[in-house]
């Protein structure tokens, strides 16, 4: 169950070298390394094309159509976080524009996930300040009632830590435990290496049903070629 | 209830400096500044980034399915105006190409608003013509049922009457009263004037917190900082 | 009901030169041409803007979060043909990515239409090879159950035939029986022959409701002008 | 534009005879004797089925996740009325449960229509009392902040007046202005008269294309029966 | 391609002792014993629970709120079929209510599936006659433009020819080939034998573990039981 | 981030008597109990009204469309636990039938909460076994690939630990962390205590407005009356 009222200010971030090396690999390619779990659902989209990033979690919890908690979490924010912000109810309103985004940027952070609404997209967009949302709205926020800063929370679907990586760009979002962040840095790495040569021979014209030697056990389920 | 079979012809317009005036704000201050009201809802889309517009509304209530109105609205565009439309059914058929965009623009319109759908988006896009739609389709519509123009009407939870100004961009869509206008300026502009302000202190790395002294609040509040 | 397990080999692909010309068209004017039938529901969306492209369908029946019958369906591929892939259950996963797309195109392949998740967003859109999909996901999927080729399919509401011309763009994506190809092609070049006329004139202010002469049955049906 | 913070006491109803002739009808045949206007958007649907209803509406603006305007407008409730609830903004949280439906019968109210959530559904079921909404959510609101009680408003696409008659069933909701309730009273029953004999003889196997003289109208229209 | 203004006689339907079978044995039997085949999206919802029926289609393609062809479709009911109704574009109107189900009924519909609205559902409730579809809504239809009747059709995304057997209940609507409904309903019966037995184990209180020799495999697959 | 392949089989359940209490106030109750916290996705319905149950959570991560540790789960339930099913892609496959809920009844379970899809509705109703789940689908799964039991996890937004408390009705499932079952059955039970007393207050006419004082505070919020 949320805590609420709480700002819990010291936080173990995941290291920051592995960290950084995340955002090369990709949404995809880092939920793979994973085993195939930590992805935020799929309506979580960009505000703009062609944003990737990689940071440490500071997480928000709000209630509905109130901002006050990420006015609150400003100061919380540290060079390389991204903004992890979830509600207590469904809430499409606009919780975030402009100035908290001119704010947050001046403390560090390279970017906002929020499972609720934004607004001032086009200056955002402007800006390069990139946010994942469920939803774009100019409908603003009251600042009044309190939620919590740096407690454990679900977003999107996701469970999210304070201090673990959060891996966004156009496929989505996933979240990574802080304590994995090397070993997953690592064998999205390895996932990497051979897919260059995989690239070129498939630019080549050689078929997956070969490089991956697919034909035996399609026979083998009983696949059948007709003319 | 909505009369149907009918043309007004003279409408009146709000103020045009004042409609001017507003496209510059964007549609979140302009919300904020007429006391969060009027905004038509989230699903209303722009069918390409960035554009920014006010403008005086010419309303078309139009049949499922049917975009004759569509053509009927034509004649009563004047230069500045945006075309408001509804329809008495749920409807994302494709009521609007490039064609009426092309005389729309002839005839001095800034842009359409429509809670149906929209075709030729990559035309339009090209042409520079906005649209706000709640879908793209490219199925086309039949000319058979009557409809009316400028008559009050709601658009995507919006009330609108003809001559309000509308102003639209990548957040949404806002109505504005005609009556309201200068004094919505106005307001907007007094929001907009000690924002550059704030933005630079922002920017500089002041917290929020303390620029708008939400600390002594929030200690009221009962939020407990640990650590 | 679909036969599960078949790959068909010899398809008869519709005439190439008749799948060329469409592409100029659009889908609006093809949908148009074709008598107002064909097209896929309009939650099938480009992943990026402004890609129009005809061709030939593959078709590809895949199985719940399983992408193997892609691969099959690589060796199937000649120069001008689109993939389209339906599935036998809702799912939005993540079935197709960048290294497919480099294999699609070697083949041959102008673009993939699915009715399911596509990932790898940022760097397809890069390649510039079009996807036209229900969803995007990062989550990826497993080689494990037949599913079939080239067999007749629902996708997204509208029934393909393995040769049957596609055309997609920013408007949707519509199918042309690949005996119609020409014949629809012939339709779509006559009804846009007399756009340009239409465009100039309308660009010169001339109504739509003089051009199409719609002002007496406009009357007829009871239209009144109020002031 | 809405004005905030206001509660209309006096409020002009339809005429009390002609507001219960009308639940006797339904919403569809309303809506059709109304020339298919005035119909709330589908996705308004009844907690439980089988309820049919007509009354005067009491109108009722409330804040997101704020429900202190409900209990205001509780003493504006007379015997037969209906209140309507839209919000400023999107929100499903459960504005509603039994305690002021306890209250809402008490003063006479026969229901309620509440674009947003309600809970505490199985009691409302076994206490008879219904609810069109468009959520249902157990999530709690605050008493926090003003709307308006009795100020026309927009309700799921429908603009209400106070006083307007109300009509709801499994079909949906329809708003008839207070003006017209007799008139479209009247046409109802007109309608409903000749549905009896209708009914019977299309229970006796005679088909529509007889009873509606359809068959000259469907040949004209190029109809063609093949074998 | 769909034919448009055409009405199909002579339509072979699918054998009638086979095509009663199947209602015994619910849609999911009959969907596995298809081999996981035919079934509609699951957005096709019933409009009361508890109807569980089976019928041969006769199909009917509509234009978008025209429900004209239901009229001509009801002269091509037999005793034992349902109707099957798609639409050529996206619509939620309400296209068929209680007169029209008094004149299927007395042809001898056992019941409607539409990919589109339906209105006065209390009435067909009292009525017993079983509607599958995508909305409920009290918007009605006019009459005035042709579709089709008895052409193969896509109804919420499954290929239906007229005569195929159609299976509906709670759990949505199945399609089988008429050339296939006693092998389906063999299987689907070979599927039921051994469900009793299995059954009165599971009551008993016999892990499915056991009973499908599950635990073998799940080893294998490297499951691990911690404590 | 969850561990795949994981059967825990000594998991600490909330007290029992707790837990039986909790299941009297209903889910708006125990939400409220908490803080307003803890409550899955209004997304997640009954697939038959009336049911009010309360258990202690087995949880189980699932893969798309396989219901494999659906089985392996069933041996874990022990007398009074409620099944709690998260899915790590969105899947509306039907996971979960008649013969897996006689098997599950057989254990003890009071019901399932899935966040997927589930079949064989009819059945489920007349066995009075409740289900909420995101989706109703006929569509059935594979035993192919393995998932985890009781480990936390995320089910429709709300983070659930094996041995927690889930309260489901009409309105709703919430969670209860097992440690503060009997605290929050507590608080429940207070504020049920004096509903009786308000109840009857409201019933016999008394305002809220009066009952909750909310005159002075909506006057100095500035409400005003007009007639």
């Amino acid at each position: 169950m949320y805590q609420i009222g709480i700002v819990k200010r010291n936080i173990v971030r995941a290291d920051r070298s592995a960290t950084e090396r995340l955002a090369g690999f990709g949404v995809a390619t880092v939920h793979e390394a994973m085993g195939r779990v930590g992805l935020m659902k799929p309506y979580m989209r960009p505000i703009y094309p062609g944003a990737q990033i990689s940071g440490t979690a500071v997480t928000v919890l709000l209630q509905p159509g109130d901002n006050w908690m990420l006015h609150v979490a400003a100061e919380q924010i540290q060079q390389g976080d991204i903004v992890i912000a979830a509600c207590t109810a469904e809430n499409d309103d606009g919780f975030f524009g402009d100035l908290l985004a001119t704010s947050y940027r001046a403390r560090g952070a390279k970017g906002l996930v929020i499972e609720a609404g934004v607004r001032d997209v086009k200056v955002l967009t402007e800006m390069g300040f990139p946010v994942w949302s469920k939803a774009v709205s100019a409908k603003g926020t009251v600042k009044a009632t309190l939620g919590s800063v740096n407690i454990p929370l679900v977003c999107a679907g996701a469970l999210v830590h304070p201090g673990d990586v959060i891996v966004a760009d156009d496929d989505g979002v996933v979240v990574v435990p802080a304590a994995m962040a090397g070993k997953v840095a690592d064998a999205a790495a390895a996932r990497e290496a051979n897919e260059g040569e995989k690239r070129a021979k498939l630019a080549s014209g050689v078929l997956g049903l070969d490089m991956y030697n697919m034909r035996e056990p399609l026979q083998k389920a009983g696949l059948k070629y007709i003319d």
